[in-house]
């Protein structure tokens, strides 16, 4: 008899019923690779009378999606309900505890309850899968958990958000300012009514923490990490960078310094002929610097149900085919308690805008309270006149502490010839 | 106790010597990862007294490689010594025939015996291995085989040879000719002393062979497939491409064409700001578009015995985890007898360079051969005088059949006004 194992699919939303659809589409293809039938024994959802693309059969219709955990039938749940708490929490929880797999696309979920997940399901002997959580259809769980297994990585970067990356693009391309770029990308659904997640840098963070954990073979921290998104930068400074020779993008980046991690997400000026500057709209990049193999680059589609689908299916493949597998690669007593370095000792140079009224002797002061502060002009490019009373001062600086640029801030904010709160992009050498 | 393979390498070249020395100090980590210990049991190469960075004790010298397959406490055999024929072959033969799993780096092989060894192994119910043979370090075996297995692939195309990359890069930005580029590349031990393999082609066939059963689920096939290498590329060639808008690159492409696969190696130019046109230097690319991810980009170093013995190990780590897998991702039985379409059906467009004697009417005289074999001329750059007596035609063409073009050739050729053989070199938009 055919080797078969029983799948329960919770949420029906735009991701959950592309996979739904493919799966039974792609039923035969996927036995044929794994000898094991893929058999979808329930699917659940809020309701079953809304209107879907998909039809399931009534038969198939679970309820209560929590009773899918004590079915003894039932080997695989697939969670795409979404969200850290709530719900998909419960789901999670319950079913590893009750010995099922959990294949999930929940990159919140996981950057929250990864480790103690992770632990239940190691001591339970199932799979807990995540290929969907980060970055959609790009491969970088199972390239960092398997094909560059040998590694010993040392920074691992890129841009891990498409709707944010798209804005930015736009903003460069078509001259948009950010509200205007951000109308056009929920136009065209490259962002949701509400963007918060995507343009706040929490959805990159979340990402970036994952990746750390597999990177470094770390627990994942929560706590240590910078966020900042790209709400602040102007249409100006991307025309600036531009006539600096840089583009502006969101950035994760999680590295060792000193044996200590330092994540951090926020925007950055990139040199124009990077690589990363050179990822547009909705495109992701993952960039893993190790040894011995070097510089890795993997690209692609980072959102939507196609993507999603397939790295959902590479978890699902991988648990019919029965490898049991470490969630992070490592059993948990293994995984290393590495120290996260705050972000404040990091040297960065910037660019800085700074609009002031436009009166003698400003610059002279700007540049004495950079100088108390420990922070040396590189270039200035002083400064297109806003209108007759105004006038911006642009500059890129040496290298400072990160400290020593928020200080900066705090003192610039508070002087009276400052029109808007100053901005401070980092420079990275990417 | 803990639970334990034995592994045996076989060839200590530059390779063989950087994976036994890697694979002696990581042995720990491994363990952690795959829960199993890697011991190696025995090496073997030529001579044991060679010279070496490395030093295995005498007393886990093999002096009968072949002997390995028949020790019975041999779980591993990992073949080292390349070539698709002699040593290597018997060797990985005698191997899998004896139920040892075996990982090779040996893409002739692969590419020539892969199909008749990959039977062999899942009869034997063995691992074959051989992530290392395609692209160094980039981990595009396991990507097509489980990250994307999702997917259904109808192309996959890229640059899979780093010396011939390095040398059209140098002579592109260095305004080399090509046997100076050579030189140079071999100087810094990026070309070997006899580059053939490397500069005709054959190396990105093997590569290409391998990826093109693997992302179609069909056989491998040595017939259908075209393979033009570099050396006929002057450096004029590059100075004109760059005047057109384009680079010039030697690519790999697999795709599929009304249901056929069609398989080729051929210097193109490429668009300059194109993903593929940037890939510079010793680098490697392989792109793969399909459905429902979308176009994946993978981009690493090529070879070196760092990426290589990255790629070995992902393979050993695999094996140690004990997931047996199809080499090609499908049971034999499974994979498919696709057709292979000849390429002079492939409609082209082109870019010719045509010396000639600098005389009346020959630019008229070749417009009519052109048109003749239904080649039009898109683009006429008429023409750097080499000297006083001649002169150089350089056109781009529409869309013609590669026969045409071939046709063209073979006339043109016979012409008393032609100096050199005309160069045709295919313009690919990717």
């Amino acid at each position: 008899m055919k080797k078969q194992m029983n799948i329960v699919v919770v949420g029906l939303g735009n991701i959950g019923s592309y996979f739904y659809d493919y799966l039974v589409k792609n039923k035969n293809t996927i036995f044929n690779k794994t000898n094991t039938i893929p058999n979808i024994l329930f699917v659940s959802a809020k309701s079953f009378t809304k209107k879907r693309n998909i039809m399931p059969p009534k038969k198939i219709w679970l309820k209560n999606f929590l009773s899918s955990t004590k079915i003894k039938e039932v080997d695989i749940i697939v969670e795409l309900i979404g969200g850290a708490e709530g719900p998909a929490k419960k789901l999670v929880f319950e079913a590893l505890k009750n010995k099922k797999h959990v294949i999930t696309a929940n990159k919140a979920l996981v950057a929250k309850y990864g480790d103690i997940l992770s632990k239940i399901a190691e001591k339970n002997k199932v799979n807990f899968e995540f290929e969907a959580a980060v970055c959609g259809g790009i491969p970088i769980v199972r390239a960092i958990k398997e094909g560059l297994i040998a590694n010993n990585i040392n920074k691992i970067y890129g841009i891990l958000n498409g709707t944010s990356n798209y804005i930015l693009s736009s903003m460069d391309g078509d001259k948009l300012e950010y509200k205007d770029a951000l109308l056009k990308a929920q136009k065209l659904g490259y962002a949701e009514s509400d963007p918060t997640s995507d343009v706040n840098g929490d959805d990159v963070a979340s990402k970036l923490k994952i990746l750390t954990a597999l990177a470094f073979n770390s627990f994942i921290n929560n706590r240590t990490i910078l966020v900042e998104g790209i709400k602040n930068v102007d249409q100006i400074d991307i025309t600036n960078a531009n006539n600096l020779g840089y583009k502006i993008k969101l950035i994760g980046v999680a590295e060792t310094v000193k044996n200590k991690i330092i994540q951090r997400v926020h925007p950055a000026l990139i040199k124009k002929n990077s690589y990363i500057a050179k990822i547009d709209g909705v495109l992701n990049a993952v960039i893993v610097e190790s040894k011995p193999v070097g510089k890795t680059v993997l690209q692609g589609d980072g959102a939507g149900p196609g993507p999603t689908t397939s790295s959902l299916i590479s978890d699902l493949c991988s648990v019919l085919r029965g490898n049991i597998k470490f969630p992070f690669a490592l059993p948990n007593k293994k995984r290393k308690i590495l120290a996260f370095e705050n972000i404040n000792n990091k040297k960065f140079s910037a660019y800085l805008r700074i609009d002031v009224k436009d009166r003698h002797g400003i610059l002279s002061d700007v540049t004495k309270v950079m100088a108390e502060n420990k922070i040396s002009v590189k270039r200035l490019i002083q400064n297109p006149t806003i209108n007759k009373k105004n006038a911006s001062i642009i500059m890129t600086t040496h290298e400072a502490k990160n400290s020593s640029f928020i200080k900066l801030l705090l003192i610039l904010k508070r002087k009276n010839y400052i029109i808007n709160i100053p901005k401070i992009i980092r420079i990275e050498n990417v």
